[in-house]
């Protein structure tokens, strides 16, 4: 057995230990099967968020599911970074972007938030949950962000935990730039707030300007989509704070 | 007349001064009238990557053309940092994603390169110019970033020019954490190659490491898709080493 970068990776919300044995949702026994067009006894991976990244074999494919036998630990759990990410959702095709590419970033938790300029009324979050966990499969992480269910924006900042920093990109150009920011600021729980496409109301940004938790943050010149500005700010945090000193546990090309 | 971020900004290849009329293309005239509902003596704003940003009103609407007249400079040119972004073609989605986003993020000039495992091997040089074209009028840039045309990446690499440095965002995981290799580097001209989505071959990788001019960076425990890594790189040299320092000329909420 030994998995490399085209084993199937399957997250599963149950439990697992080696030696066990564990079962496969339809979803992923149709993907294993009809998609990857895999057999009983080839490799898989499987982690849940909890029990690190268990290495196995299908022991049973069948039409209504599948079984893995966990042979072995391949890597014990791990944190990710204290990172959230708040954010007024996009248009559609902008937003699962944003949820892949927030999971590939390490956030550890997504927050919708309604805005007033936020177009998107609606929120499929299943939609959104299917998008971090092919993410999260697809990136060699251990855990899938959480993702909040969605409030007003003002509701969430009123009962904010004050102990985390929460960083604003403000496209209305009156943050200072982003890496002094975290260079004083330092390591510890950190949100980014994204805004909707329309930027933030005047009657949203002011009073979260005198929130003590909240800084303003600049990303140049460049007028950035919403979604660019928090893949970028996402990338600053943890490239100078979060977890980007640390290389890929397995490495390997093709 | 008073631009705001609700007034057109078109690209435009054609010269113009103050003073003088801009002849707009059928699909910009097609854009103005029919999408945005403008009228003769609306306000609109135009730029060419050499003249700054002119603002003028619709002096001519017709079903074949509009005419622009520029009465004054809003903004002088400037440049845009001397960075490169090389890149190897992926999904048309992707890709679209990805040329926007750098053009965003200030890239300057774009070169796509065909690599072992590039997946596409065609490449549509009008969609992409019109990408970036959208992109850069829509995040108030001045200029649009040049498209090379697609080579082979050992043939980039055989002519490529020494003074600039090649920061290759390496998924096998060799990489250093990619601010410390910034820090150390300094500014000048600059470009990251960023892989296609199976990873560059190891008949890649070997002759790239030997290159005097290329350093392979990393981007954290995570294996990030192509066009994430390239978007996170970028920003993270805009931040360090760009113009993120600067705030957007215009501000502005609605």
């Amino acid at each position: 057995m030994s998995a490399d970068f085209r084993t199937p990776r399957l997250f599963t919300p149950e439990p697992f230990a080696v030696g066990g044995r564990l079962r496969l949702t339809p979803a992923q026994t149709h993907y294993l099967k009809n998609v990857l067009r895999r057999k009983p006894g080839d490799d898989v991976l499987v982690f849940n968020g909890r029990d690190g990244e268990g290495e196995g074999r299908i022991s049973a494919l069948g039409r209504d599911g599948a079984e893995i036998e966990v042979a072995r630990l391949r890597r014990p759990q791990t944190s990710t970074p204290d990172l959230w990410l708040v954010f007024a959702p996009v248009k559609k095709a902008a937003m699962d972007n944003l949820v892949a590419k927030a999971t590939e970033l390490g956030v550890d938790r997504l927050v919708p938030v309604w805005t007033q300029h936020t177009q998107a009324r609606r929120l499929n979050l299943d939609r959104l949950e299917a998008q971090a966990i092919e993410a999260a499969e697809q990136s060699d992480r251990l855990s899938v962000p959480g993702i909040a269910p969605p409030r007003p924006l003002l509701d969430v900042l009123s009962d904010w935990p004050g102990e985390r920093r929460l960083l604003v990109c403000d496209e209305t150009g009156g943050g200072r730039p982003i890496l002094d920011v975290l260079d004083e600021m330092g390591s510890g729980p950190t949100a980014f707030l994204a805004g909707p496409e329309g930027g933030f109301a005047i009657s949203e940004l002011d009073p979260m300007r005198k929130l003590p938790f909240s800084t303003a943050i600049g990303l140049g010149p460049r007028v950035l989509r919403a979604d660019t500005a928090a893949i970028a700010a996402l990338s600053c945090w943890q490239a100078r704070l979060g977890d980007w000193h640390e290389q890929p546990a397995f490495r390997g090309t093709r």
